[in-house]
């Protein structure tokens, strides 16, 4: 009988063995390196309260949040849309101390709805990084160079970064006197590269012309530093403009020095979905995958509107996408090993479990199993039917009189039909065990 | 000003870098332990749809739990407030495949709401074992056994289990005649070893006297295999009561044979707070600590619930109270590394990256900074100002005209008052640092 109704709702995550041994193995791996660059993790709640997170979520994160109210305390709760925010409200609130700059790094799951459920993006998994306290090139490099090593650490050193700064297209828009509405409209056609829907909101608010022209120059502006010299002849004296060409212009002479700006592609259309970001702004492309793998950007504005004035960049990445990429680059992780059955009378239990210790310690996975008839007429049902236990290892441990027990070794090809039989001492089953465990990921 | 109302909800976690680092190491130490044993992590949605996960929840657990409106399905959906309810729902679907016995580990937060809130208890960390479609002592012992030795690899090897059968129990109280009220009731006061009010409770509903002696010495029963002989007993030959002491009586032999009974307390008188355990049960005192750090039991009868009847026993332990626990046996867990910091003049900026690499590489934790004055007076400030940066280290990059860069290393003593100034080539400065890096925990 199939269920009327799903019994999982659509968009979850269920990671199974194989799945989780590689994201735990990624997660571990960054935060490693990451805590190297001085970036250490906290954990934050699951939920927390709507009428504190709000203000720093923009209208369309706050309209797909999961909102239910606290039958503790009568306010409404909100599980957490978004890592960055969150972490904003426990900077301001001095929960991260007081020495700055602050470096953090997080692993999460963050939750939204979404129209049409892909995959697993209810619930996404995410790893972010966050630089706090500090306003510079310097600071903004930093941050786009660990982008292009963590990406080297995943696997993914073939990735290009886009580099931009909001405050160039924005500094356009607020000239092109187009209403706000019309503006949130154009910077999201500028975000998703779409000309003509960005040259339908220009028109019908009737921008001037000059401007229509360099508004529309702008989502194909990316390359090197011959995009900030375009940009600088669009800017003319207008400090709104030049300002953030300027910016854009030392963070790429540091990346340079640091020899990173090959991984790096000067971008002035590039544009975030987050409204809280308000200098530099990054995001990661793979060409084999339509979406962006991560990004981040400067938010110097962010943690004041949680009542402490403090400047602010990060990026995060998207776990189900990176492992897409990697897929489609033929990366397939190996999975963890698979355990070794060890099969053993009642009698000796004793000695059976004392076995599966020692095999452990030596870094083996072993499950324990009772013998229910003898261990030669065991061994041989084994042996008659090799396809059943293909790829897999047993050990029987059968009692001699007046001696230790005897251990042998079934060893199951993946192809071949009969199994390798051996009699081995502990230290040859250890060993021809520790060779043939599978290698991790 | 003072806020009006709290910023965060009370019970919630805010974890925050020296806490992660323990808990993260602790939860990573203990998976890859485990996966020795064949148990391999699952990772389960944050929520779900609540009617079809209640099937597997108590009344008790029903009320905790937090539910909210799905906007996109119409249905009702709540957070995750007991793992291993989810586990056997996933079992049942057919998610974890076929190969039983299937051993799967978690670590999780489950959601409860918490009627006084003490410490983090609305979003309880937990790391948990089970072991599915097994019935017999040898997956009992199995299973109490891995208790043993998880306690042994977090640094708890004193605690002791308390190992009973609800089935002794609950046969007792259905020869009663007590209401369907009034075993759970009592149920609960055996639980918490509250003889009065379990006294009171058989009082009003006028139990039978021989029984009520009985009930009332259940909660003291607890030891070695004495206490499954006054067990035997009370039991006579009435098979509802004998099955739960045989069965006791195996797993304890198997737990002998293993050397593990010296950590096992037999407790008729346990009686977990789930309703779906129904055989074996185990939790972990410490004297030092009032409550449980957590336990486990069979469950032959929950994922059957959710369609599929597959034998199954399991346990998790709460990762807060475990912390306390050590805590109050003086363990402090030690921080990750603090980072050196990197001082470099801006025409530095490549060689002070590619040293910062180098230094990384060799494990220490590296914060890069540019320095807004000469190197010679910055590097007297800090002379000047040793308390300022007690424990830390300072490296120092200096231009010489036609050389190689100098490198100077300032470390400053927790006690002493001048710092120790050292002029060091790359290889003899890696030394130095990775000789002091902090012990990791």
């Amino acid at each position: 009988m199939k269920p009327a109704r799903s019994l999982i709702p659509i968009g979850t995550a269920t990671l199974l063995p194989h799945t989780v041994h590689s994201v735990r193995r990624l997660e571990e791996r960054l935060m490693d390196f990451v805590a190297k660059w001085g970036f250490q993790e906290i954990i934050l709640p699951t939920f927390e309260y709507l009428d504190v997170l709000s203000v720093g979520l923009s209208p369309e994160v706050l309209e797909k949040c999961y909102k239910f109210p606290d039958s503790a305390s009568g306010r409404v709760l909100v599980l957490r849309p978004d890592a960055t925010a969150q972490i904003a409200r426990m900077v301001a609130m001095g929960l991260g101390g007081n020495a700055f700059p602050l470096r953090f790094s997080y692993r999460t799951t963050v939750f939204r709805y979404e129209p049409e459920h892909r995959g697993r993006d209810r619930e996404v998994f995410q790893v972010g990084f966050e630089l706090m306290g500090q306003d510079s090139p310097e600071g903004d490099a930093e941050m786009v160079t660990l982008l292009v090593q963590v990406l080297d650490q995943v696997g993914l050193s073939s990735c290009k970064i886009s580099l931009g700064h909001v405050g160039f297209l924005a500094g356009l828009l607020s000239r092109s006197g187009l209403s706000t509405g019309g503006r949130r409209q154009a910077e999201i056609a500028v975000a998703r590269k779409d000309l003509p829907l960005l040259e339908d909101i220009l028109e019908k608010e009737r921008v001037p012309r000059s401007l229509v022209k360099a508004i529309l120059e702008v989502p194909g502006r990316c390359g090197t530093l011959d995009v900030l010299k375009w940009g600088r002849r669009v800017a003319g004296k207008v400090p709104a403009l030049l300002t953030p060409l300027v910016r854009l212009e030392q963070v790429y002479e540091v990346l340079k020095s640091k020899g990173i700006h090959e991984s790096v592609v000067l971008d002035l259309g590039e544009f975030r979905g987050f409204d809280y970001y308000d200098g530099v702004v990054f995001d990661v492309f793979t060409e084999s995958l339509g979406s962006e793998l991560g990004g981040g950007g400067r938010y110097n504005h962010l943690i004041g509107r949680f009542g402490r004035d403090t400047p602010a960049i990060g990026f995060g990445l998207d776990l189900d996408r990176v492992f897409s990429a990697l897929d489609r680059q033929g990366v397939t992780p190996q999975n963890g090993s698979e355990p070794v059955v060890l099969l053993a009378p009642s009698q000796l239990t004793g000695a059976s479990f004392s076995l599966a210790q020692s095999l452990r310690q030596a870094g083996v996975c072993v499950v324990e199993r009772r013998l229910e008839r003898g261990v030669k007429q065991s061994m041989r049902q084994f042996m008659r039917k090799p396809s059943l236990s293909a790829g897999s290892r047993i050990v029987f441990l059968d009692e001699v009189i007046g001696q230790a027990p005897a251990i042998s070794l079934l060893t199951f090809g993946r192809s071949s039909k009969v199994p390798r039989a051996q009699r081995l001492t502990l230290p040859q089953l250890i060993q021809e065990l520790q060779n043939s465990t599978y290698g991790d990921f």
